[in-house]
């Protein structure tokens, strides 16, 4: 069985939970406080040495980190993942936009405000963060006004990719009430078949 | 033919030209000088509304954004592309940590370095970026420890993925003295066939 390692408050934790999950995968947790440095300890950087989670071990002493390529790993041959070129390139082009250009400033927003973690040196990149993270929601809110979902006409981990740390961006302070394009969308997202909250982490 | 929207130094645009040019697919550039914002036109972004290069036009206004979403796009079906399944996702997998761990840091470095672009604020990054990047740099290092290339065992996408800024790391004050398996391995990618340097636009 898929093991994933894992951190209930991660959006790129909650993408993988969440594609297993509507994939009929089964999985086991191991929930390690990134807070902590649980993701650190020498028994995990054997697993990563890039110390991140998630990692998702496909058998025993098989690890795939970084969320966008477990992602694209277990939705290959899946309605999830088209089978077409051009769009899986699209798929990749989002899930990149995603990692470079959203998840660096609104995911970060939201764990140092969240978690009270705002030394001075970050509150000083914060003004930054949230204009580059308004930057992101300008480019999916543009796209959006032309797509029901981001690559194909239909749901896809690009879908989940973006909708792990958008649909909790208010947690960094990040407001969507202008992006109505966005909301109907997390909407679309929330309604598909098998979706969990990223507060669920037990199946 | 293929165009591709470029920047001669950036090492995002070279990782393009270096695949193009070892497939041996004809192309021609269009550079845009990102420092006097030609990236940010409103005919640019109607390429790529992220206002990012590179940007691959690979028919008449069909645009292909993100450089790992590239290379992927255009490696498929070569050898610069395992068709193993758990290989693909290695090789996503170290794209990934590319362009969330080690282009933030070592090449964002190196730009602000050579175009003298430190304001204050900057500065006071950059001490995080240094001791990320070489973190990032450790990774590779122990990796290389045991692989001659990235993902199995042969030149493949992720090493072009890697290399784009780790051989100019330099210009970013990374010092690599301390790392002969990335030195090495530097190397060998440089003795692949039909290599370029980043200097080299024009075909």
């Amino acid at each position: 069985m898929f093991r994933l390692y894992d951190y209930l408050e991660s959006g790129n934790g909650y993408k993988v939970r969440l594609l297993l999950t509507q994939l009929g995968i089964p999985f086991d947790r191991v929930e390690l406080d990134i807070v902590k440095g649980e993701t650190r300890t020498p028994d995990f950087l054997a697993k990563n040495p890039n110390g991140r989670i998630p990692v998702l071990e496909v058998a025993p002493g098989e690890f795939l980190a970084e969320s966008n390529a477990i992602l694209f790993y277990l939705a290959e041959g899946t309605p999830l993942l088209p089978s077409d070129r051009w769009q899986r390139a699209q798929v990749l082009q989002w899930m990149g936009f995603e990692q470079y250009s959203h998840e660096p400033n609104i995911a970060t927003s939201r764990f140092w405000i969240s978690h009270q973690l705002l030394t001075p040196e970050r509150r000083a990149q914060l003004p930054q963060k949230q204009a580059l993270g308004y930057a992101a929601l300008d480019v999916m809110e543009k796209h959006l006004t032309e797509c029901t979902f981001f690559v194909g006409g239909r749901y896809s981990i690009a879908d989940i990719a973006l909708y792990a740390y958008t649909h909790v961006a208010h947690e960094g302070e990040f407001d969507l009430s202008r992006y109505p394009y966005i909301r109907a969308w997390l909407e679309r997202v929330r309604l598909q078949p098998r979706h969990i909250p990223i507060t669920h982490g037990e199946r």
